[in-house]
């Protein structure tokens, strides 16, 4: 099955302690739509400007990105500038160009309309709201958000949250939209808001996932080196996303494998800066992660 | 097995934001051996002034533990006071009153000297090292330490970690010891001073574990109220201990389930306040949690 996804396609300048780039290829629709490019057709809804070069696009195309719902419109492309410390949890933004994202009014081609797999990126919750009634029934909608629209867009993103059946955001957000400090409460309060499921993104400390009776806990993969956490939690959806729409399976432990794809795809991207490693990634080190994977939580009959 | 153990028992005085309370049981001893008392017999080395009540006395030995080996010197109990915020993964000390504890001069009764098991609390490194050369060959010597030994005294500390099979210390300790920000290469460090096995605690974020050559990884217990996590680390290690020494089994697995069992301990000992929810404690609820805790991390033949 093929996946929906309405993102940001963008330019990133990134500083940490590793290093420093400048106007490199970013955004949640490019990190997503990478990520989930490699188990199943991604059909991207964004927008770029006039000054996006081709060679990004031909990245993309040759990544299983369907880039019949990329816009070209006049002015600037966006733009995103931020600072890492060692503590790579914690983004510091410095500065944001929204340029050519500050109209956008994503536009669903005719043909894609009829989408089983759905993901909602972090943008307006009415823009997401207006994607949503623009697709016929999709079988899973997930999406994300974050703190400015929390504090901001309440009361649409309440109107949103009981049309998802997966909420994926990060720690602070669930607390944030929660409003409870203690994370299992958050997400409790998160899960009444009306997504079936949420998906907690900790960064290094990995993955939660709630249902209504059961928490599943997912560590991130550990790595000794950790360059750029710029994407890692779209290209944490990606995985997931791709993962869950390439086996077609929403049961409860085929949303856990689809987690750990997530986790294993999110390892991979924060090794380099932007998506300089999921250009040199291939699907056997995916799976030789997987591998590596399920020994970092067995503890029955090892011996 | 029986396990000895060398910690403080003392006076604690906290404030969270759920509430506060003075001069109540508390010391890495007491948790430990509580904690530990639930597996197996415990040995408990440790000082006490003249002010401590015979009724705590009287709760340590009806749990398993033999004080065979606690002193009762000139003065008053070893005091500390401390505060959490909202944060609770972070204590803020307030107030130290070393007390009896300042000239504390570990004694090992001849009797328990073939010890197999042993846990050295966090006190200083050369008294650590005095209790180990005291004792014959244990099978297993764990240990603890804090910031203050790694500054001011390391060379003790590097004098004994060879010697240790066991460290159990926490993310910003590693950090501090490992002298690297990244908590992969920390550990890799760290393993490289000499214990053959660290265990890093991540209060809420749960557990790593770290041999040579494999990584695990065990989630803390869910919980919706966490009362105060004083003690969480030294419950912690007294479930690892007790269990592993019940069960005799120091294989790779055997020290990952020993593991989640210190991490149920644990989850057990944040709902009250100090020795409290361990007061009120059975057997059949840490089984209890154990049964849940598989469906935490399983995300293998589920559907």
């Amino acid at each position: 099955m093929s996946i929906l996804v309405v993102g940001s396609v963008a330019f990133d300048s990134v500083e940490t302690p590793f290093g420093k780039v400048e106007e490199v290829l970013g955004g949640s629709g490019t990190y997503f739509s990478t990520s989930a490019g490699f188990f199943t057709e991604v059909r991207l809804v964004a927008v770029v400007g006039e000054d996006f070069p081709q060679r990004h696009l031909d990245f993309l195309g040759s990544r299983n990105v369907d880039l019949g719902g990329l816009m070209r419109a006049p002015g600037k492309t966006f733009r995103w500038k931020g600072r890492y410390g060692y503590d790579l949890n914690e983004a510091h933004t410095l500065e944001t160009q929204l340029n050519v994202f500050e109209q956008f009014q994503p536009v669903i081609p005719a043909a894609w309309r009829k989408a089983e797999y759905l993901f909602l990126a972090n943008i307006h919750p009415e823009l997401q709201m207006e994607v949503l009634r623009s697709v016929d029934t999709p079988r899973v909608v997930a999406c994300d958000t974050m703190n400015f629209w929390i504090e901001k867009e309440r009361p649409a993103l309440l109107e949103l949250l009981p049309k998802v059946d997966i909420l994926i955001i990060n720690e602070g957000e669930t607390r944030q939209l929660g409003q409870e400090p203690n994370i299992i409460k958050a997400a409790r309060a998160v899960l009444a808001l009306g997504p079936k499921t949420l998906i907690v993104k900790r960064g290094e400390y990995g993955v939660l996932m709630f249902h209504q009776h059961s928490v599943f806990t997912a560590p991130a993969y550990p790595l000794e080196e950790v360059f750029d956490p710029t994407g890692a939690g779209d290209t944490f959806a990606g995985g997931f996303m791709g993962y869950l729409a390439s086996t077609h399976n929403v049961t409860e432990g085929g949303i856990r494998q689809a987690i750990i794809f997530g986790n294993i795809m999110a390892s991979f991207a924060v090794e380099d800066f932007s998506l300089e490693r999921m250009k040199r990634l291939d699907y056997g080190e995916i799976e030789g992660r997987f591998r590596k994977y399920r020994l970092l939580t067995e503890f029955q009959g090892l011996d």
